[in-house]
């Protein structure tokens, strides 16, 4: 183990004026994290943040689920392991010979293996109701659902990037809904969306690589890109 | 008309530099618009900023139409307009004497009615295959699709709140999607998720009302909230 020092609490959260853009253009998902605990008083004010994000006619039916207890966490590894166990290999199958697909997958195979030893795990929730539906149709009333939980998770992880937190966006863990439900004592009406791995970055923030924005955005009509290079 | 003298492009961009912290804490739907252009090279800045969001499995299979010539508008209003004459005055016979409510009901009754004149709708889509799909299930398909345009969309949103746009996200103006996707030219397969519509604010961002976070966290499993004031 190296050694490591977190930061205090107060510093993490001065950290929180990082300028915007910054903080945007150097988010990227962390999957090596420290073991040392972070501070669930951080969190808090971390996951308040998140939640200034909208929510669909302003419902706010949200629910958080913070994992901290090792029993917690080597439940849901028991759920979200079988998995990666059978797509794992097909996955090193597929990127045989290819360099940086293997090195892509490493970060995700190492979370998979210490995943009741990663500090903190963010499990956002929503409530379903007629008008806000996590499956099924019609469309409206399923993106309605995910529109009011997706902004208030990246204002998290933008969020836990500014203080130095790593973090990332895993919908697999949860793969078997009514059974991750079962294990975090949900009602049936609320519904958890995706597990947000959370603890101070190993592995590095930094820039990252997109499609040239003039190829994805067309004007009034698809494929109208005049300004296209 | 009060006088309005839009930010030069230079100015805004200058102001994405905002501490990401107040962006979050001062973003809140923005409806009333001056009709002044938009500056379709700042549009560029800010639609590129927002795909540093995280998608599912790196696919970065976005779309975003910009639109911004009044015969495209036109033709999305009468989409909208005649839901928005439905449901109005539903809305507006539940919220008779209650005098928060039909204040939040204006700037959304405002924007239905200029909605062509509003200077710019970004529409993000999103690529539907086998692991990303916009309706059905299972809910991890769902759940992927969505969580790789919600991050995007937030950024956007946030980025508008830094340069001073006026921003919101709506679900409604598309709510028949095959219909927008017509108007709009999309392949089949590339989903219209939501509409962004922009312009200078007229309205003012500002701190938004939460649920106490204490009430939101629940610690471990659903009901255990051991920090509830």
């Amino acid at each position: 183990m190296t050694d490591f020092t977190p930061p205090t609490t107060e510093e993490a959260l001065a950290r929180l004026t990082m300028p915007m853009a910054d903080a945007m253009r150097t988010q990227r998902a962390v999957r090596r994290l420290h073991t040392a605990p972070v501070d669930v008083d951080l969190v808090y004010e971390l996951l308040e943040l998140s939640l200034k994000a909208p929510t669909s006619s302003n419902s706010q039916d949200w629910s958080y689920v913070v994992v901290t207890s090792r029993e917690q966490k080597e439940r849901l590894a028991k759920l979200y392991l079988p998995l990666f166990r059978i797509f794992g290999p097909i996955e090193r199958r597929r990127a045989a010979g290819d360099e940086k697909a293997q090195r892509q997958m490493a970060p995700g195979q190492w979370q998979a293996e210490h995943f009741a030893d990663i500090p903190l795990l963010v499990v956002p929730c929503y409530e379903r109701n007629l008008k806000h539906r996590p499956v099924g149709r019609p469309q409206i009333s399923v993106s309605s659902f995910y529109g009011s939980v997706f902004p208030a998770v990246q204002n998290l992880l933008l969020a836990c990037r500014a203080v130095g937190l790593g973090a990332s966006l895993q919908t697999l863990p949860i793969w078997i809904v009514p059974v991750a439900q079962r294990m975090l004592e949900l009602p049936r009406k609320m519904v958890p969306v995706c597990v947000v791995p959370i603890g101070w970055a190993k592995g590095n923030y930094g820039p990252t690589t997109r499609r040239p924005i003039r190829d994805v955005v067309h004007i009034d009509r698809y494929g109208n890109q005049p300004y296209r290079r």
